[in-house]
């Protein structure tokens, strides 16, 4: 259940479109989702869709993978092992600031004449372009275009051009191009000593200098920045260059701060002649490197990027994301709305694109880099949410991620010492590899996310074999399965037992056996134990290197084992049901219908305390094993798992929605499944969570691909056995999609006459539609006409 | 089950005396210990016990009950309804300096020649004072007396004497005596961002500049300085007078700012003729009051009291010591080292006068007033532990502790508000009235708290009779039984059942049905009922305001009763023990035994998931249930639990020991009763618990007066009957002590051969004495022989 009120973006204002989204006009209801919506990104350098201007901006920002500022937590009880320091990502200095004065009157557009506007972020092209005609108010018109894009192909670099060009009239013109520190920008202004929001879910505001420049140089048009973090010591290297090309007559001036730097032209501009500024900004960091190093790698990179232009980058980007949409479209024919579907689908898949193209040596924060909401941490939603969609269209990527979290396995193993057990312990919140989190029940107690990471190596060897299990993943099965052997404990009933943990439902916390929890674990010591088992027969060097690096002893693949087959997995023999936990069934329920639409989400409006107490649920858990675990629960058991949790359900959670569509399409429940999916695809273009303001979530974004693929697709890989048992809703007419598995290409188009599955490239595959078996092979598709019922 | 080695003080350092402490050299091993030690306090204004000299100081502290300063809790993860604001009682100007130079050479006792040495707390003088013979490097001879007091009679006034005497040769002599502000001394120091210690009792070390002097003043000899909070706004006014007598000649001067001031003497002393010194400081403090009214109101003072002289001090020193031990004073024979038991027993109760005499409008905290540590909070300690040796002994004071704590009810009123209750709910730990505490499992989630505070107002009916429950009392158990009645809901099984709560022991939290929690909830729900009916039938008056008061709505009484009549209280039938809490006994059991003694307290060695999962108490949590609710278990019962319990229970909390033992003696464990009395009584002097540096551990220091009265002279009331059943320890000789109850003063003396109960003021008294009933009355005592077993 999910009483979220889904209103669509105005179509007036932002018009459905296949590959597009555009507004059509400024306004200022829908400024701040807007922010979020026109965010560009690589999964290295992010910028928030704020204007050219600078202002008006309300959450406007620039954030750099894993470049991050630390500070102490302070609170009344301190324990040994919980996080000291909390971990923000730092909004770095804005390089997207063109300011412009006609007339010295400057372009601001909540109260400019605009006589015409369009904004346009091109799903294909990767740019977000803007045009408009301004007339100011000594009645000149102006035209103003400009571009802007974070490059796929250089991770390093934004660009832009601006171009104005007078229409009717000449005019003085001045573009003021900027780079502002927006991070320390509140630090002058606010007490040190103010209140933080309330919101969990939003970044914590530091009260001290964050970016302390180390180094500022101006030369002719081209602006290198330095910086240093406080606590953290982390450097970050800023290049902007700007190239003029205009018949106008023209000047440049420039200056660097700490805080501001620019770089003025002033012109007198003649009617129908263009000015166009082109601004390149190359971000670097670091967490040894000295700032005089990032400014020599910023000039390299501007020297090289500006030799090759701003077409070039234009060409390479959509080079890039055709490569993309190659794996990853998912082609929707929907009888209501078709196309505001296709787009709100292109766009969440885009998302995940942005926030994980180029995320190499680094995570991906629960908001991408679009927001600094979560301090940009990472979580388990990485391995769960989006590795799937990654996986069968971008394994390049998943691989990266992977080897991200293995690189934070030192950390883990440390974190598991300070929580009195062997193994390894990943932290529940991290830039870093440290444990972020300062929430005992909700945060650190997440023991699951072990499990989670262990789950995501074993869904990637499904998909794509176990050459990086051998490498580097058996070293994570080992200390994950470690861990849960040494946390768990044989009760009286001679059952393994998991205490003091919390699942991914937030509302019920430190919660002795949550299922969840206890199969996910299952799983971790099961798969560990075959991996170390395999590897000895069959791969003997990746074994011994295995056994040196993690110090196997003999008899702990055995102990696992023993641990899985014991396994105690809670079950209600009146109902018929899973508990979430050993004690769930006897908390009182949450009156979900009697609560005022107002008093959601419960996170924002109830003490924790309050929430824990009761029956009803943040996202929905045992849902999610089912879906991850499917091969273990009947349908009848799904259905009747579904049944019981689905009224206790808020979706508080952005997580939910997308895994309750999968489960709903299960077990038949077409209803609930699109209304689930529409949740899940409308979260932040039609800001069901309310908070799209604050960043794209990037989970849900790649959980619609879940939706569509798993759900209404049907797919499954489990054991590395793909299979589909599609359910093509009736209210759309067409689903397709295609999917990397096992070095084949695989299209599936699914209609309500015929279901057709096409090997496109490489070698033969067996696989389960439906009940049946079937042969897939290049240039022999199944197709398997459906009797209109 | 106690692993903690009880080191007593060596006796030729502080040898053991009837009323004193005396300490007979400087020695650096017990020298942080001896801080705490040798405090005095006022229960307005405490000081450590530091030297004159200023220095060596390891904690050194003055401290103003309820000055305190706030500040933003940071933490990843808010919440709605989690505490936003610390709370850190401030370490205010310390004005006990008076460092001393001869020929300009610094007394300083860690390299001092010093000829003799006595340092002594006198408890029946109420002073301390010091005695040393100094041999400078040049072999002069220097006599340095002091004496100093904090004023149990004027609760503004700290006073102290400093006599300096050149024994064999003259010298130059400088008196230096200063106002160090010691809270903000190290805020010049450190990193604002520097690590908090991990010890959680410990205060939060604020990086900020705490204290801003708004007034600095100096004329003649006397200093005024006015400080202002920077957050809480708090004002504070100092005045320091210094009285001069010595023949020598003698010149003075002196200086003022914010964070030193001083008054210097510089004198030519000769020998044989002494230079004496008397300072007198004077604390105000105000929530509104600017600091110029301060500083008047200091000036008053010190007029008042140069004016009387420090004689005077003295003498109504002593007067209000000898009403204190008149009623406190508890006499005990025992057979092994009878000197060093009562001077601990005298050390204890002392405490407990030192931290509660003059306050006024204020609460006693965990610590009284001599140390920072646990931010000066106050906790249930109060209600649970301190306040049934005063109903006993000093009324007045219980009294004004009751009624501190209603004027905290609107806040208690609006933090119900905020968890979503109606009624009240009692902050875990505060000092302006609002929840201080960031923790929700081992803080918050205590609502016990609004039990024990119905609790200690019962316990002070059945003490003093009903006086003050009709006057505030009956308020506060409304309001609490309200918030009981709706936290609790009827379960399938029609009992009530309390969810999501912690007991006293923090070692287990956040459960359903906690035992100790249920069982005092039930007291605080019958008891309200009782009241609210009591009032209605016989002082209508009261009871019309009441309704008035607290909007008392029809049904609410009945209600009440209901669900104390349903209350679910856990009991294990195959065990036929009361779990600690519904699922206590589905935990695995802590191997106590084979935890490194090292590794005590667990709150300092593990992360508290780990502890959490365990069965392991901080505290006896159902023991104490036995002590305060002793009548709703059977003996047998008592012993059932105890002996479960006992081998759990870790005493990682001071609150411990003086419960089990008063349990152990009913139980007839004498061995234990001892064992744990002792733990109890050298908390501190023999440092125990491992921080006695930390302050006094004021609970437990009163927790000796109940572990002697209730526990070995067997004392109860319940339903303000008195009774008696002593178990005299046969390593006693004898036990006696005084008792106010309801305006009789009862002495009762108990030996292996007799028990004597009199009746020495007020009506006669019918009292139980084992299972007889007896009437007491003034001149005929009662005394029940016992042949020698």
């Amino acid at each position: 259940m999910l009483k979220r009120a889904i209103v669509l973006p105005p179509e007036h204002l932002y018009p459905p479109e296949e590959w597009r989204v555009t507004e059509k006009r400024y306004n200022d209801e829908f400024a701040d989702r807007a922010e979020t919506v026109f965010s560009l990104g690589n999964g290295f350098v992010g910028v928030r869709g704020s204007f050219e201007e600078g202002r008006p901006a309300l959450l406007p920002g620039t954030f750099v993978s894993g470049f991050h500022e630390t500070w102490p937590i302070m609170n009344t009880e301190k324990a040994p092992g919980l996080a000291r320091h909390g971990q923000t990502i730092v909004n770095v200095p804005d390089a997207t600031i063109l300011k412009l004065y006609v007339d010295d009157e400057p372009l601001f557009l909540p109260t400019a004449r605009v006589n015409s506007y369009s904004r346009i972020l091109d799903m294909q092209a990767g740019t977000l372009s803007r045009d408009l005609v301004w007339a100011t108010a000594s009645g000149k018109h102006v035209r103003v275009r400009s571009q802007r894009l974070v490059s796929l192909e250089h991770r390093h670099v934004v660009a832009m051009t601006f171009e104005v060009t007078l229409l009717d009239h000449p005019a003085p013109v001045v573009i003021s191009s900027m780079i502002l520190n927006r991070q320390d920008a509140h630090a002058r202004d606010v007490e040190p000593l103010e209140d933080q929001p309330g919101d969990p879910r939003l970044a914590t505001v530091l009260p001290h200098r964050v970016l302390n420049a180390r180094l500022t140089e101006l030369a002719d048009q081209r602006i290198l920045l330095g910086y240093q973090t406080t606590n953290s010591g982390l450097t970050l290297g800023i290049g902007v260059e700007h190239v003029i090309d205009t018949a106008c007559p023209y000047q440049m001036s420039g200056s660097v701060s700490e805080d501001t730097s620019e770089v003025i032209l002033t012109a007198v501009a003649q009617p129908g002649v263009p000015i166009l500024v082109t601004k390149y900004a190359s971000y670097q960091t670091s967490r040894t490197a000295p700032v005089t190093e990032l400014a020599d790698r910023c000039r390299r990179t501007l020297d090289r990027t500006v030799r090759d232009g701003f077409g070039s980058l234009v060409t390479s980007q959509r080079e890039n994301l055709d490569r993309f949409w190659d794996r990853a479209d998912v082609r929707v024919q929907a009888r209501l709305h078709p196309l505001r579907q296709q787009q709100a689908i292109r766009w969440n898949l885009y998302q995940v694109a942005q926030a994980s193209w180029r995320a190499e040596g680094s995570g991906i924060p629960a908001k991408g880099l679009t927001a600094q909401a979560y301090e940009g941490h990472y979580f388990w939603d990485t391995e769960i949410y989006v590795l799937p969609f990654l996986c069968y269209t971008q394994p390049r990527i998943a691989r990266n991620l992977i080897r991200f979290r293995h690189s934070m396995l030192g950390y883990a193993r440390e974190r598991a010492r300070e929580l009195s057990q062997r193994g390894a312990l990943f932290p529940w919140r991290t830039i870093n590899g440290e444990e972020a989190s300062s929430n005992v029940q909700q945060g650190t107690a997440q023991y699951h996310i072990n499990a989670d990471i262990a789950y995501a190596i074993s869904r990637y060897a499904n998909v794509r074999g176990d050459g990086l299990v051998a490498d580097i993943g058996a070293e994570i099965l080992v200390e994950t399965a470690r861990l849960w052997e040494d946390l768990g404990f044989y009760g009286t009933d001679e059952k393994f037992h998991i205490h003091g943990v919390t699942g991914p439902d937030e509302y019920t916390t430190v919660v002795n056996d949550n299922t969840y929890t206890n199969l996910m674990a299952r799983q971790n010591l099961s798969f560990a134990a075959a991996t170390v088992r395999r590897l000895r027969d069959e791969r003997s060097e990746e074994y011994a290197a295995l056994v040196h690096e993690v110090g196997l002893r003999p008899g702990e693949v055995e102990s696992w084992e023993l641990a899985a087959a014991a396994m105690h997995v809670p079950f209600d023999h009146d109902r018929r049901i899973h508990p979430q936990d050993d004690t769930f069934l006897e908390r009182e329920v949450w009156d979900l219908a009697g609560t005022p639409p107002g008093k959601f989400p419960l996170l924002l409006n109830y003490h924790p305390l309050v929430v824990y107490r009761y029956q009803v649920l943040k996202q929905a858990d045992i849902v999610l094993a089912m879906f991850l675990l499917g091969d273990q629960f009947s349908r009848e058991q799904k259905r009747r798992n579904f049944e019981y949790y689905d009224p206790l359900t808020t979706g508080d959670s952005s997580l939910s929605a997308c895994v309750q569509s999968i489960i709903a399409a299960e077990i038949g429940s077409e209803r609930q499944a699109l209304e689930y999916f529409n949740y899940a695809l409308l979260m932040d273009l039609a800001n069901v969570a309310g908070n799209a303001s604050n960043g794209v979530h990037i989970a849900s974004a790649a959980g619609v691909w879940s939706s569509l693929v798993f759900g209404f697709g049907g797919v499954r890989d489990f054991d590395g056995r793909l299979s589909f048992s599609p359910r093509l809703p009736r209210a759309w007419s067409e689903l397709s999609f295609s999917l990397r598995f096992r070095d084949r290409q695989i299209r599936v188009t699914l209609t309500h006459d015929e279901e057709r599955y096409t090997v496109e490239k490489g070698e033969p595959l067996q696989v389960m539609i439906g009940r049946e078996p079937h042969l897939l092979a290049p240039g022999s598709p199944v197709a398997i006409k459906r009797p209109q019922p």
